[in-house]
């Protein structure tokens, strides 16, 4: 998604954002959309304008703010500010590009014209990065100006700028993390309360944490895009959120909960991306996690991300993951990077794209919906083993109110994940199977 | 401790560091000290040189190194580049000086003649930031060149820049920490196996965490120096670590483990700040955290920040605080980020420091060590009464081997710490104490 051609860096252009004549730069932006992270952003300045200025030597002055609906109401925000022409905004003498619209267009055009016009740009849009990421840091590097997108993964982490700047000296190989709060939120709920995933989903959607259709969340490929940006940033090649495997937590069942519990794991919604050396390995699917793992403490809404350095060590980063003034903090934090240090831009070589890792291996549970309970256990069982799955633990339950059908639960030995995926085909294929087995994956101690 | 008199930012002078003809920078660096942080350095950008180039454009040179004994065997180190003439180093056409020697002289005379020169300075030495860092900070201000110390608190956790530029929008009025690897290694020993401290710190000792004399780590001055850079970067004010209020380890007993477990709780050494908004709270003490308090999942010789921004809410981050090449890598991170971003420091207003807060409240667990056991819960526990101190549950055990010896183990509702200590200093004096009591604080869900 990130990818900039740059090979060699350039002598870095002078900033454009010029010191004023008493030593405090000001600095003029203008914000294309005025939401939640717009009126958060709005917020955040006038609140802590006196702090910045004393930190960082920079004073903000917001040029134009375009809006769709000129007659909304937006309590504090300055009327005389707001615009419908995106050309106001951009081409209005304004030093920064603050992009918080969301979605692909009209932001990437917006984004484009920003760029052209030798203006540096700050975006939350992670979508925007995953569709049209590289054609807009080529374009950046060869203006000379920068896009910030701290914003982009992780709201208030500043999982980026960790990446890019604290970590520069380091090699890293892994990534895990819970990149997704509306998932987490949910399969804490599911965890901690016994609740089904509906119900989950539904509290999740009355708090604002997730959308009225939540697939982009729920099925996983909001996780896929936020780790695509942060593998791109930490194994130096350029990486399509498409290449990440993805699966989603809507099978998952009270059940599940249960066996992980009773077997002394968390199920928590898990990204994970590794740098095997010529390929990478990149997943986003619930996992079982063992309950002294740091992730399985991230609880509720919360993100974390863990980083493996080959000189840092294990890093760990948890926090807020979304929300308004979050968000405006990393957007805010990109803002003043850019007027103090110019347009560096964090550089890649223009590397070769990694194929995928063939499949891994590790340990599995494994729920099989059933009918006809009594014996089932080892019709599965000899179907696992016949073809090399063997099970360290099995059981059987019944399903409440549903007579006759029930669970058959399956701890396996580590196997290959490709394996495992043929041989639970041929065993959905037993007249005995009354749904979709569900198989998850089992990390280890961290 | 990291004070800088600039209250009006200068415009940035031109980098020291130019680009080479090819477009990358190449920066020369001058080592002062060749100890375990110092190899680390060398072996780190000997490995990850072609990387650290691919992504900041940034190539190193050593030009000398500082040790004090020239015929010391070094494996791997290039004999021709060392040299006992610290004017060498400085003065040999070097963009950056990195002091690595640890200590307060003659560090500080070689930084301050480095800085007088015109070089930026990358230093990992919190002692000397915490007694001299004012009048150094003051130099580079004035002659334009920065003073890089990311490695000076937590090594490889990038806390320094995360509020220098992470956090540069929020306001953070408190911070939580575990900062002393040792002590966290110790308490865990003595948490997790039952260990006394005397056996946890030889432990400690024998794997490296522990200096031979160990009282810095384990009185909590290292934890104060560290408090007090973090806290000054997090709240703008001039911090002297000895405003800290420290309590050691030493006195801990695996009675104390035993009582913690018992009540639900992990001790755990902490550093917590405060920002009350006219005052400062600062303290360095051993405490009873809740075992689902974030901080209590940080085992072993690692470390962690809590941080709570009004706009990013609370952020923990997670490591290791010591080792050789976790301290090269937060070293590394601030020579790319001198040579990529030139000098701009991050600048204080020229703050009034704050005065102490007055003593707040909490729960404190309380230990007695008392001699006729039979009716002493009694004696105790009125004298506290009678002093307002409100007693929630007592216990009393038998010390094994000692007989006639034991402790009184009272758990106090919430109190005024200051109220706290007068009472049991009166206690102390009861006929029936064996020993100083031992008063730990209990902190509350984070």
């Amino acid at each position: 998604v990130v990818t900039e051609a740059v090979v060699e860096a350039k002598a870095r252009p002078e900033p454009r954002v010029k010191p004023s004549p008493t030593g405090r730069r000001t600095v003029k932006l203008g914000l294309l959309g005025c939401g939640t992270v717009g009126r958060g952003l709005l917020e955040l300045i006038d609140r802590n304008r006196a702090l910045i200025e004393e930190r960082a030597g920079v004073r903000f002055e917001v040029t134009k703010i375009l809006v769709r609906d000129l007659k909304k109401e937006r309590p504090g925000v300055d009327r005389s500010l707001l615009t419908d022409r995106a050309e106001e905004v951009v081409a209005n003498g304004c030093d920064i590009v603050v992009e918080l619209l969301g979605g692909i267009e009209p932001a990437r055009t917006f984004v484009a014209r920003a760029i052209a016009d030798g203006k540096s740009v700050v975006t939350a849009n992670k979508a925007l990065l995953a569709s049209a990421g590289a054609e807009l840091f080529r374009a950046a590097a060869k203006t000379g100006v920068r896009i910030g997108f701290e914003a982009s993964v992780c709201a208030g982490i500043p999982i980026i700028r960790t990446l890019e700047s604290g970590l520069v000296g380091n090699r890293v190989d892994t990534l895990c993390g819970i990149l997704n709060g509306t998932s987490n939120f949910i399969l804490t709920r599911m965890t901690e309360l016994g609740e089904s995933f509906e119900s989950a989903l539904q509290e999740a959607q009355k708090r604002g944490f997730a959308e009225a259709d939540p697939s982009l969340d729920v099925d996983g490929h909001d996780a896929a895009q936020k780790l695509a940006i942060l593998s791109e940033l930490a194994f130096g090649v350029p990486i399509d959120a498409a290449a990440v495997k993805v699966e989603g937590i809507r099978n998952l069942e009270p059940e599940d909960f249960k066996a992980a519990k009773e077997l002394g794991y968390v199920l928590k919604p898990i990204a994970f991306a590794q740098d095997t050396g010529d390929a990478l390995d990149l997943r986003v699917h619930p996992a079982f996690l063992p309950v002294d793992h740091t992730l399985a403490h991230v609880r509720f809404e919360d993100n974390a991300v863990l980083v493996k350095g080959d000189a840092a060590g294990e890093l760990i980063f948890r926090g807020k993951g979304a929300g308004s003034l979050p968000t405006a903090s990393a957007v805010l934090s990109d803002i003043v990077d850019i007027a103090r240090n110019g347009s560096a831009p964090f550089r890649f070589a223009d590397a070769p794209a990694k194929p995928a890792a063939p499949d891994g291996h590790a340990r599995f549970y494994i729920r099989f919906p059933v009918i006809d309970v009594p014996g089932v256990i080892g019709r599965i069982a000899t179907a696992l083993g016949s073809r090399g799955i063997s099970i360290s633990h099995a059981s059987a339950t019944l399903v409440p109110g549903k007579p006759g059908h029930g669970n058959v639960k399956i701890l396996a030995h580590d196997c290959r994940a490709s394996v495992l995926a043929d041989t639970i085909d041929a065993v959905s294929r037993l007249p005995v199977l009354a749904g979709r087995p569900v198989a998850i994956r089992i990390l280890e101690a961290n």
